[in-house]
C-alpha cells in the first residue's frame, strides 16, 4: 500500500497554528519557501509537487524560465522546507510509447502507486492536454501516452488503484484561458486507454460560492480517510480584474469517487498575502500537493503563489475534514 | 430636516491635512480603518455606508464571507471610526410588500429621509437591480419592492424629497462585468412605484478625463450645500490590465438634480496606496457615504479599497466645492 | 370592457387551414401582406401593431427609411389586409410629462384600455427603454414618461387592469445585440411610476427547447381565454450564424399574470418561408400583433418576417390553447 | 470484412454527372432527398447516417424536433432516396456500461465493424462529447461508455479495426460554437477504454485554403481504395456572417492513418444552392455519411444542407481519388 | 486629362430606368453580369474593377477559387456585359521595387492616370495592407511599394493628381473583421511615399443613418461633376446575424477632397435581390468601379453582390448628385 | 554624426552590478528615479525619452494628469537621475504642416539626426497613430505631418538616415487595447512622406518565447554597435489577468535594419519590483530610452513601471551584446 512508506516518514514539515489564528488552515511564517530565481535559469517556480522519497522528499517542481518557457524539474529536500532543485529539466525516456511529444510542460504532480512514481502534468500536445509518466528514483523517468485529446488540464492520479483500474480527475478545457471548468473522473487499466469519464463537481452557482464559480479544478493527491478521498482543489472566480484562484477541500466516496460528499463552500485560502496578490499572474492560491501525516493528524500543502512562487500551509486533517463537513456545499 | 440632527453631532471623524499635501482630499493615517477580517465569517468588508445616529453612528456593510456571499451587516460606533459589525447579517420583515427575494446583497447606502433610515443596495433578484429597505432603530429591517427592474446598480437616495417626492440615483448596467455605465435619476411618490427617468451624467470621453471614460455611479449621499447638491463618484478607466476605479465630486442642481452644475475633470482619488493596489480586485477606490458638517466645514468619506477593506478620506467642503467649479469637466 | 368592441368586428382577416396542414398556425397564403417598400422612404416595414378601429383597423407600423433609420407611423385598413400607411411618422404631442426625447422609436405595440389607444415601443433615450403614448383617433399622438429606466425592450400592455393596476411585461436588456433576456411585468398606478416587478419567464435551458434558450419577449397582447392570459412571444437561439427568432405561445395565469401556466415547448412558427429566411436580418419570425374573435374561435396573427417585412398567420383559439397545454415545458 | 456486404448490393443511389457539369462531385437533380418536415415532430432533418441493410438500407437521422431538441431516430430505404423514419427516437438499453446519461444527440455515423452496427453521435454529457452505441438489427439499440471526456465533436468510427484495435477520428471542442477545431485519431482495444491519441489533420492556414481555414471535422466512415483511406469531411470560414460549411475529401495512409497523404485544396462542394443558402442555418453543407461500389467505381454522399434538409451528390471515386491527388493541399 | 478617353466611347453600358421605379439607382434586368464559375476555377467573382480600353473594356477582377484563395485576374469586353476573364490571375513584374510580396490579392480598383492604368488592391502582407501596381496594356503589370502599413483595406485613387501628387482613399483596418472603419485620404510625390493623411469621413452615428453606422469603405474612383468628385461608396451595420453591405453616394471638394460637401443618409441600394441576399457571405453590395459619361448623363455601377458574384446598376449623374444633395447626412 | 557628442559626456548615469547579481540588466537601487506626482498636475510619469543635451540631459517625458488626460512634457537635468520637468506640456508650433491636430500624445521617444532632436509619440487623430516633430533647444518645438495613418503605436526613429532615407520602427495597431502586434519599418526622403513598408519582427510563437508572445513593440532609440543596430523592445504575454509587459533586446543588420540578426528569447527585465508590479497597470515594464557611451562600455536604460513612474537599468553593451547573441530566438 502505498502510504506505508509514510510511517516510517516521521517528520513533515510543520508549523503549530498561530496563537490568535482560528482558521482551519494556516500560513507558513517564512513563505514563500521556494522563491521565483531559486535556479539560475528560473522566471518563477510554482505549482509544483512533492512526495515522500527515500529519508526525504523528492518533487517535481513548474519552473518558467527567462523566456517563460514552461517545464518540470526534479528537486530533492531533506525536510521538506529547503529544496535542491536540478538545474536541468526532466528529459523523457519512452515509457508505454514512442509518441512522447511535448511542446511544453507545466503544473506537475507526482503520486506513489504500487511500485513506482507517477507524475502527470499539462502537456503541450497541439494544446494542452494531460501528460503521464513514471520514475523509480527521480533519476530515470518514462514518458507514456497522453491521457485524453486535448483540451486539458489538471490531471490529478488517485494513489491505489480503484475497482482495479487507476483512476485519473482531470478538467477538461479549452485552448485559452479556458473561462469554465469542472473536475472529471476516469479510469485505465493499464495507464494507456481509458475510459468510464464520468462528472464529479462543477463549479459552483455563484450565489451558492462565489470564489469557486468560473471553473474548478483538482489540486494535490486525494489522501484516504474515514469519511472518503479527502481533495485540495482549487477555485476560480471571474472578477472585473481578472481571475481570482483560491483553495477548497472536498470528500469523495470512498469507492464510487465521482460521487463528492462533502465540500468546502468557504475557501480555504485566499490570496490576501504580499506574494500571493503580488507576481506574474497576481491573486493566484493553487495547490499541487501535500505531504500528510494521518498518525500525527497533520497535513503540509504546497501551492503556488501569484503564479511567481512555492508556499506552504499547514492543518489538522482532523479538523479539515470536520471543516468539510460543517461547512458543505 | 434629515440634517438638522448633524448640529449635535460636533465631532465627525476627523485629522488635519498632512504637512505639505496639497491635495483637497487626503487619506486618514491610520487607513484601512475596518480591516477584511473585522467579523468572524467575512473575507472582505467594504463598500459600505454610515449615518449619525443616536450619540454615535449607525452603518450598513458589506462584508462578502470566506465562500464570497455577499451581504449587508449592521455595525455601531462611537466615534466613526472603530466599529462593532453584527455578526449575523440584516434580516429584513416585509415592508411595502411581500416580495422580498435577495439572492445577495452588496453595496449598501443610508439616507435618512424624514423619519427613518432608509437602505438601498444592489439586489440580486433574477441579476442585479435596486433593493430599498428602511429601519428606525438599526435593529428591526424591513424591505420594499425593488425600485426597477434588473439590471441596475449604485441606487443612492437623495436625503430630501424633491418636488414632493422620493428621488434617487442609479446606474442601469448588464447582468455581468458591465463594461458602460451612466448615472440617471427616477422618481417616486410613494417609495413603491418608480418613474420620470431621466439621465444625469455620462461616462467622459477618453479625450476629455480618462479615469471615468467607461462608466460611472454614484457613491455618497448627496450633500445640501449652496452650489447644489454635493455628490461623489466613482469613475472607471478600462486598461489593459483590468477596471480602475477612482472617486470624483460633482454638484447638481438644488431644484433639477438631473442638471449637472460642476463634475471634476481630474479624480479626488486613485488607487495609489498599497491597501487600494492590492486586494481582492486591485486598483479600486470606491466611496460609499460621508459624514460631514457644514458648520465646521468637514466631511469625512468612507470608501471601499481593492474590494477588500473599508478606508477615510477627509476634506473641507468649501474647498471641495470650489475645486470642483474650478476644474470642471 | 375593451374587447366589447370586437363583437361588432364580424370580419377579422382569416383564411381556413389549408388542406394537409396539420400545424396549429397556419400562414396565409399571400403573405407578406405589406411589402419593404410599401411607403416611398421605407427600406422595410415590419414589427408593426394594429386593432380593431371604428369599422375597420388601425395600426402602428415600424417603418424603417433608407437611411434605416426607426421610426414608427399610423396606418388604417378596412379588412386587416390591405393597409394605408402614413407617409409621416407619428408625431406626439406631450402627454403626462413635457420630457418626450426619442432618438429612435421601433417595435410598436398597440392595446385599447379603458377609453384609448395605449402605444408602447422601444424608445430610444440615452440607449432602448419603453416608450409610452396614447391616442383617441390615431391622429393626435400624446407621449408619456418612459416606464423604466434604460435598457429594455419589448414592452406590451395588458388589455385590462389587474387589481387596478396598469400591467406591463417587457424584456430587460443591455445597449447592444442583448444576448440574454427573460418576461418580466411591472405595475402602476397611473402609468407615470411602475413598480412591483416581478419575473415572468425566462428563456429555457437549451435542452428543453432550444429555439427559446437564448432569450425571450413578450409578442402580442395578451387575450383573455378561460384558461388565463394567453400570449404570443418570440424565442431566440443563437446558432453560429447569429440569432434565430421563432413564435412560441403562453398562457399566464388571469390574477397573477407573473404566474405560467402552460408555455410551448415547440415552436408556433420558425423562419421557413422565403420571407422569413431572406432579407435584412435573415431567420427572423417576430409577432408584435392579433386579431382575434373569441365568438368566432380565430385568430390572425402579424408578425414581422426577416426585419423586412409583414407577414400574416391564422389559428383557431382553442386549438392554440390545446397545443400549448399540451405541449408545455 | 465489413464491406464484402456491399457486393450484393447492386444499386447504389445514383445519377449520372449532367451534361456540361465538369465538377467531380454533382448534386442530385431532386435534393433535398428529405424534407424538414418529413415526420411529424421534425423541425429539420440533416446531418444524418446511411448503411447497407438486408436487402435495402437503414440509416440514423439527426431530427430536431419543433422544440429545436436534438435527437437520432432510426430509418429505413429500400433505394436510399425514400426513406421511412421512425417517429420516435432511437431509444438506448445498456451496452457496457449502466451510465447512458444523455442530454441530447445529434451528427450521428453508422459504420459496420465484424458482427453490428456501431452508431456514434455527439452527445450531452456536461457538453457535447462522442457517444457510442451498436446494435445488430436496428430495432434494439445498446449505448456504451462515452468515447472521451468532454468537449469533442464529430466521432467517425473506422470500418475495420486497425493493428488489432478500433480507430476513431475526432474533433476536439468547447462548450460552444468552437472557433477552432481539427481531426484527431485515437485507438481503443474494447471500445471502452481510449488511448494513443494523435494529431491527423489540422484547419489550413487561410492563405492556402480559406474554406477550410477555421476548423475541419471528420464527416462520412473512410472507404479504403488503393491509395489508403478516402475521407469526406467539412471545412469552416469564419466570414462576417458567421460560419460557413463545405465538403473536401482527403486520403489517409491505409495503415498509419493518423498520416494525410493526401487533401484537397479545393473544396468539393460549397454551400450555392437555396437548400444549402436558405434555411435554420445558412450556408451549411455537413457530410456525414455515403453509400459506395468500388465495383461500380460509384459513391453517394449524404449531407446535410443549412442545418435544415439532408441531401444528396454523387461521384466517381476513381475521380475523386485523382482529383484529390492532383489538388492537394 | 485621363477622361478625355471616355468621350470616344460612345456606348457604356446601359438600360433605361423600369417603369414604374421611382429610385435614382436601378439594378440591371438581367444581373448578375457575371456568375460565379465564369472561369474554370473560380468559386465567386465579385467586387471587380472596370475601366474603358481601347475600343471596349478591361477590368481586374476578383476570382477567389475553390480553396478560396483569392487572386485577381485580368478581362476584357466589348460591351461591358459579357467578359472574357483570363484563367490565369495577374502576374506582377517588379515596379518601383523588388519587394512585392502578397499571401493574397483582393478587391482590385483601377484608375487611369495620364499615361497608365494604376491598380490598387487589398495586399496579403503580414495582413492586408493596400497594394499598388499599374499596366499600360492589361498585358504587362507591374508592382509597386505598398502605400502604407498593414492594417487597411479599400485604397481607391482619384484619377487625377490634385496639387501635383497623386491622392487616394482608403480605410485603415485590423487584422480581423473589422468592427470599425472611416474613409482617409493620403498624398503621394511619387507613388512609393505617402504623407499627409487626413479623415475624409467617419461611419455615422447609428441614428443618423443605421446603414452606414459601423463602417464605411470607399467603393468606385471618384467621378469629377460641377460640385465636386462622386463616389461611391460601401457602408455597413452590424445586425445580430452579421454585417450588411449597403451603397451610398458622397461628393467631396474638388481641390480639398478631405472636404465632403455631401453624403447619402439614405443608401442608393441595400441587399434586396436573391443574388444580393444569398450566397457566400449573404446580404452585402459592393460598389467597385463604375463607367460613366458626363454628355449621356449615365453612370453603370459595378458591384460585388454576397460576395459572390458581379451585378450592374445604373442611375443618371445628374439625378443621383441632386439626391445626395437633397438627401445630405 | 549625432554620437560624436557622447564623447563630451562624460559621465552617464551608472550604478555598478550588485554583488552577487549574474544578471545582464540590473536595476538602480533607488528607483523608481521619477514619481507619480513629480509635478503638482501629474498622476503619473513614465514612459519618457531622454538625450544628452548641452551639458547634461534633457527629456520628454509621458505625463498622465490627475484627469487621466496624456501628454507630453519637456524636462532637463544634470545628472540624468534628478529631474526637472516642466509644468506645462510642450506647445507645438507647426513644422512641415498646419495640420498638427492631437487629441492625445503620448510614449514619446527622442532622437538626434543631425542637426536637431526628434521627437516621435503615439498622436491622438481619430486613434494612435505616428506623431512627429523636432526640436533644436527644448524651448521651441515643431510639429510635423504624422508618419503613417491610422492606428500605430511605438515610433522609433534611428538616429542616422540608412541610404540616404530616415527609417522609423513601428507597430500597427488597432483602436484599442490591441491584442496582436508585430515591429515595421518604414522609410522617408523628407520626414513628410513614407514608404518602403518593412516587417522587421513578430511576436514570438508561445512556445519559443513567452514573455513576448502576444505583441511586441520598439523602445529605445536603437544604438550602433559593431553587429548592428541594438535596440531594446518590450514584449506582452497576455495571462488570465491580463497583459504583461517585459523588457528584451534584438540587433538589427546595420544596413538592412529590415532584417534581424539576433533577438533575445529570455527577457532582459520583467515586473518583479514593488513599482513594476503595482501601480495604475500592474506589471509593466516598458523601455523608451537610453543614455550609452560605448567607450565606457555602458548604457543606462529608461523605463516605466506599472504605468506610473519611471525607472532605470543598467548594463554593459558588450554583455548585452553577447548574451543577445548567445541566447537568440
Amino acid at each position: 500500500m502505498a502510504y506505508q512508506t509514510l510511517e516510517k516518514v516521521n517528520t513533515i514539515p510543520w508549523q503549530e497554528r498561530p496563537d490568535g489564528n482560528t482558521n482551519v488552515i494556516w500560513r507558513y511564517s517564512d513563505n514563500p519557501i521556494i522563491e521565483r530565481d531559486a535556479i539560475p535559469s528560473s522566471n518563477s517556480i510554482f505549482n509544483s509537487a512533492v512526495v515522500p522519497f527515500e529519508d526525504g522528499y523528492a518533487g517535481v517542481f513548474r519552473c518558467d524560465n527567462k523566456a517563460v518557457q514552461m517545464n518540470i524539474f526534479a528537486g530533492f529536500s531533506k525536510d521538506g522546507l529547503n529544496w535542491d532543485i536540478n538545474h536541468d529539466p526532466i528529459s523523457f525516456q519512452e515509457g508505454n510509447t514512442s509518441m512522447i511529444d511535448s511542446d511544453y510542460k507545466y503544473d506537475p504532480r507526482v503520486t506513489f502507486i504500487e511500485d513506482r512514481y507517477w507524475i502527470t502534468w499539462c502537456n503541450g500536445y497541439h494544446g494542452p492536454t494531460i501528460g503521464i509518466g513514471y520514475t523509480f528514483d527521480f533519476k530515470e523517468f518514462f514518458q507514456c501516452e497522453n491521457a485524453f485529446l486535448p483540451f486539458n488540464r489538471n490531471g490529478v492520479l488517485f494513489p491505489e488503484k480503484i475497482d482495479g483500474k487507476y483512476a485519473m480527475l482531470s478538467r477538461p478545457s479549452d485552448n485559452g484561458h479556458t473561462p469554465f471548468g469542472d473536475i472529471y473522473i476516469s479510469y485505465s487499466p493499464d495507464m494507456k486507454y481509458w475510459g468510464e469519464h464520468r462528472c464529479v463537481m462543477k463549479a459552483s452557482p455563484f450565489e451558492d460560492s462565489a470564489w469557486q464559480c468560473t471553473k474548478i479544478g483538482a489540486g494535490s493527491v486525494p489522501i484516504l480517510v474515514d469519511e472518503g478521498w479527502l481533495m485540495f482543489y482549487h477555485g476560480v472566480i471571474n472578477t472585473c480584474n481578472g481571475f481570482r484562484y483560491s483553495m477548497g477541500a472536498a470528500i469523495l466516496d470512498k469507492d464510487q469517487p465521482d460521487q463528492v460528499k462533502y465540500r468546502t463552500q468557504p475557501y480555504l485560502i485566499s490570496p490576501q498575502t504580499p506574494y500571493e496578490c503580488v507576481g506574474d499572474v497576481p491573486n493566484v492560491v493553487f495547490p499541487c500537493a501535500s505531504l500528510h501525516s494521518i498518525e500525527e493528524d497533520k497535513v503540509a500543502i504546497y501551492y503556488g503563489a501569484a503564479d511567481t512562487v512555492t508556499a506552504l500551509a499547514f492543518g489538522r486533517i482532523s479538523e479539515i475534514v470536520q471543516f468539510t463537513k460543517e461547512n458543505s456545499l
